[in-house]
């Protein structure tokens, strides 16, 4: 028996990954980064094989981490995290710098960086996982402190996008207790969850120019759950 | 250039991973436990080929994950960090429950549990990674927080034992400055350094039964830095 609220306990980062040259670049939210070895440095990262970045991966040989601060705004969660590479110029209008490899690495919202050469690629069903030899590291803001996954699920209330590797399908999750007084609201893009009992004010109450905090969609897209 | 303090940045929890049968078992301390797929959920962890683990889990074929609170103790960090499975019988004594396929399952400080069957071992190098389709999870403990590397490093002064993937050899760090009126003194099994500043007593004036608070180390151990 599988309890999938048991995997929340698994703690994470959150990140941009980013991948392609001075040319042409995109990235996307990961929170599966992870040392695996500690001489040499080597790291991993899960992709989506529908990612647009994971071809880029493959094809470049690098990728770039850029570690998000907890204070990471909607911006740039909201264009690596839900857009895709395939209908957006993910990179145009971010800071970026070109890595010794020439990879782009995200400077918006980043408290570090880390740069790899790709060592190895393995499937692993719905996604590949880069085993990467660290290049380059540094510490790009010394106070902030890292955004973690679960900062990002309880305080910003994000969800994780369908193709991260701990998307979760709501139905999975026990149904919450119908017949109350109060309403929630998704976000189709992010699935962000507007609790009306938690906010304290109505939906309907809402400005109409009001967004989601989390990707920037507009209001009138969300769904009543 | 790699900047080590860089690497601090990438979050992790922390996990007892263990393996065997009912016969028996063994498991050690991990920070490298992450979801790789999302449907069917399957997990990866690192495991040093020194680790008396990294066979059992090669020759059982299943493993388990226990998520840590964040008031973890001691007794559990230390046996399962810093002792080898060589020397002691890491289980005895432990509170042990046993999954669908056999495998120990610690639930000493554990507020969550994952059981794996393993699909696939790569040769990450110093490091075996195992992917493993996860058959049966648990929620321990509805209410406590997992313990992060991030706060067992800073609150709790921990440090990665010498086979975790994150080991950092404390000279690649930049050396503090010298000639300090307070001392500083590191626990030679776990490497918890005890500072005489910010704790405000000499290590001297410490009661000659008190113990490193990670790992039980003796006071007399310790080395003076």
């Amino acid at each position: 028996m599988i309890n999938y609220e048991a995997l929340f306990k698994v703690s994470y980062g959150l990140y941009v990954v980013c991948s392609g040259s001075k040319e042409y670049g995109n990235g996307y939210i990961s929170n599966t980064v992870f040392q695996v070895t500690s001489d040499p440095p080597r790291f991993a990262t899960c992709c989506n094989k529908d990612n647009h970045t994971a071809a880029l991966i493959r094809s470049s040989g690098v990728f770039s981490v850029s570690v998000l601060q907890q204070e990471a705004g909607a911006g740039t969660i909201g264009t690596f995290g839900y857009k895709s590479g395939k209908d957006t110029d993910k990179l145009s209008g971010m800071n970026i710098r070109y890595g010794e490899t020439g990879v782009p690495i995200v400077l918006n919202d980043a408290i570090a960086s880390l740069e790899f050469r790709v060592e190895e690629t393995i499937d692993v069903g719905t996604h590949l996982m880069f085993i990467g030899k660290l290049i380059h590291s540094e510490v790009l803001d010394e106070g902030a402190e890292p955004l973690t996954y679960l900062h990002y699920r309880t305080v910003k209330k994000g969800a994780a996008p369908k193709n991260a590797p701990t998307y979760i399908d709501k139905s999975k999750l026990e149904k919450a207790a119908e017949g109350k007084e109060y309403a929630k609201y998704e976000c189709p893009a992010c699935g962000y969850i507007y609790d009306e009992e938690k906010e304290g004010t109505k939906f309907d109450d809402l400005p109409e120019d009001w967004v989601c905090p989390i990707c920037g969609e507009e209001k009138s897209e969300f769904i009543k759950l």
